[in-house]
């Protein structure tokens, strides 16, 4: 780390430069977000605009890092989740930029590439991969989610450079996978050394900024049934009638655990803040055959606090303790841990990240940075509890993000990219160029 | 048809000679049958096995006849039912023995060369395509439905041949597609022109005469989601419940139909007749996603003398009042058929064929034939419903089928064969040839 004291206050001049440059060049920035938007980085094929942000990074005169994740190198972490696919193309990418001469606080501005699925592509206004600009809103997947984030990174520095200041600290540009299924990308990243005073990452969070967020854990759960001819339906029994009682068993931890949301801090006003999902199901494979077996995936949310061991105890119990439900016909049901395995954060008032930031956004939006807690999976758990970096999670407004036509709204994301840029200014410091934008 | 007189009961001498003809060539039809077991004749592939067929009919002398289904053919009859692949190679074929001086009644020897897919194979002892024989039962995928009533159909004729005698009427050796899944084969052996006295079809059925069957529907529900980042969960809806919904709804129809079963001659003895199996389902493409949509397949029976249209009245009103269930969110279910519209056959009792199957069974197992109602379906219906012929379904025990470790019990085939002979032999009328077997 290279903690310092704080540079001093940005100047009214300094202010004004800054914010009319990220307006200077937010054409530029939103064509680029478009391009990252038709790279369509789902799991597995991330790698193709990774590579266009490397040349995006490197174009910018920044130290360029790119590795493959190695399940190896992270898997006896305990941030670490397990892998069901292959890392072939998973690549991260870090871009460095160092100052001539080094004094105020380091950073790190963070996004993650990968995007889930589209869905039925049917349901979609237009294809998920091109993204129009209508009535203010940028569409299409990962518009929101986040690479209008990443693209607000990279632009927030072109301002501050284009205004004529050059930022006094290292700032670790850093796109990384993973981030929708395991936080492997993430983990990564940090089990490589990055390290920084503070860490952004412009997630869609409605201009606000993230106090707390839930742990995620991923599992799949397969049952067991009897196949029969149909004609004996009665002889066997049904693995989809199971994989029903296997989810309503769970169904019974996820009510237990919303019952305490009073007990945990940051989360006593939320009703329900904890979400098992069921996201994908399969089975069987014959109509007229009782179906052999059934599957499906589960995301399920934790509290800060709660280590992932814990809750995969709980539910592990439960679907034991299932097979008491006849459906099952005896057999309990198996378990496998699929991807997230993360615990929840909290972000701890009163850093000089975040009254930073406060200031910064009063700046950009002219009113008060608001904080909330998100029952979503987020990378900055990485950073807050294996990094010990205070973390500000905070970007622009969205909607339908992992439904159809998901889209993020474009004056939020002007007024988020301005900022970040004052952020990098305030929290870096400055010093001027020779370049100056106006 | 050739309806005529019936022949001369066959003599003691005639009867002894056929059944000692099947005990010789028993070893040869077990052999045939585990050969047939070998070909994975799943739907869409079943083209190889029916070659096999057509090089063992037409080794036979037989007059062959292969046709690959044509949709166009058979679409317009109220028998058809919806194809959702591709037929590229489904080939029946058949072979006609036809008797030098022609005076018996004829006969159709059916059965069906398709099979249903084995599951997750390691769930078996053994490869399902291994027809091993243990402990007197052949194992394999198809083994008991119906490889073994096939083979025996073929070995039966053989054994007659063998004893010395020519049959005195045509005999069709039929072998269909499609059983397992819309009964399209039948059909379009049916309308390709066979007609005959009397059809046997030897599907496991436990020794004893299929008096009464259920028709079948198939068809596949599609239910939609709202999906959504399960941050926000409350605010989608989650597809995989809304199926749940919609198969509740049905298990209404499944219910209340089977209340009927007293109002439905030959069903009042059954006290689960109508079975609505829902054999496969898939949903959703992530885990951390609200499912956008989930689809599952039924297979429904229905009662003879209900129609198929009938009965897709109910179903399809039942699904669209099934949206009042908040867990579809405002959608109403989409449903298509996609397989089985088939009605239901009752064979109506003092049939001559039946009379001449109690006598040959009689001769070959020394007990009394039974008759009993079976609830799944058989092509029997296409035989009886539209080409108002005698079909007496009949076979072999079995375990399993459809199932892990299917398999047909082999002394239980071998009196079913000896009961084919004999049958042969006594409806189609037999002469002395040359050849003699003993």
């Amino acid at each position: 780390m290279t903690q310092t004291t704080s540079p001093p206050a940005l100047t009214e001049a300094q202010t004004r430069r800054i914010l009319q440059a990220v307006d200077a060049h937010f054409d530029a920035q939103l064509a680029f977000t478009q391009d990252l938007v038709r790279f369509p980085s789902l799991r597995e094929q991330e790698h193709t605009a990774q590579d266009f942000l490397y040349e995006a990074m490197r174009a910018r005169g920044f130290a360029m890092d790119r590795w493959k994740i190695d399940v190896k190198d992270i898997e006896s972490h305990p941030g670490f989740g397990p892998v069901t696919v292959s890392y072939e193309n998973a690549f991260n990418v870090v871009g460095t930029y160092r100052p001539s001469r080094q004094q105020g606080r380091s950073l790190i501005l963070n996004g993650h590439i990968d995007v889930v699925p589209t869905g039925p592509v049917d349901m979609w206004s237009r294809s998920p991969w091109d993204p129009a600009i209508i009535d203010g809103w940028m569409y299409g997947r990962g518009a929101a989610d986040m690479k209008a984030g990443l693209a607000a990174n990279l632009y927030a520095y072109d301002a501050v450079r284009a205004a004529g200041y050059e930022p006094a600290a290292p700032i670790y540009f850093q796109s990384v996978v993973e981030e929708e299924c395991t936080g492997n990308g993430a983990l990564s990243a940090l089990l490589r050394g990055y390290q920084a005073d503070a860490v952004i990452i412009p997630e869609p969070e409605e201009n606000m900024l993230v106090r707390a967020n839930v742990g995620v854990l991923w599992f799949k759960v397969r049952v067991q049934g009897h196949p029969t001819h149909t004609r004996e339906m009665a002889n066997g029994f049904n693995a989809i009638d199971a994989a029903y009682a296997a989810i309503e068993a769970l169904r019974g931890i996820e009510a237990k655990w919303n019952a305490e949301h009073h007990c945990h801090r940051h989360f006593e006003h939320l009703d329900h803040p904890i979400n098992f999902n069921i996201g994908k199901i399969e089975g069987g494979d014959w109509p007229s055959t009782v179906p052999p077996w059934c599957e499906f995936d589960v995301r399920a949310a934790i509290y800060p606090g709660t280590t992932a061991d814990e809750a995969r105890a709980q539910i592990d119990a439960c679907l034991r303790d299932a097979v008491a439900d006849p459906r099952l016909g005896g057999t309990p049901p198996q378990v496998a841990y699929t991807g997230f395995y993360a615990e929840g954060y909290v972000l701890e008032e009163g850093s000089d990240a975040e009254n930073t930031l406060r200031d910064c956004h009063q700046q950009a939006f002219k009113s008060e940075l608001e904080s909330f807690t998100t029952p979503g999976y987020l990378d900055a758990r990485v950073f807050v509890i294996y990094g010990d970096m205070p973390t500000l999670v905070y970007g622009p407004k969205s909607l339908d993000i992992h439904g159809f036509d998901e889209r993020v709204h474009i004056e939020s994301l002007r007024l988020i990219t301005k900022t970040i840029a004052l952020f990098i200014a305030q929290w870096c410091g400055i010093s001027e160029t020779n370049a100056q934008a106006d």
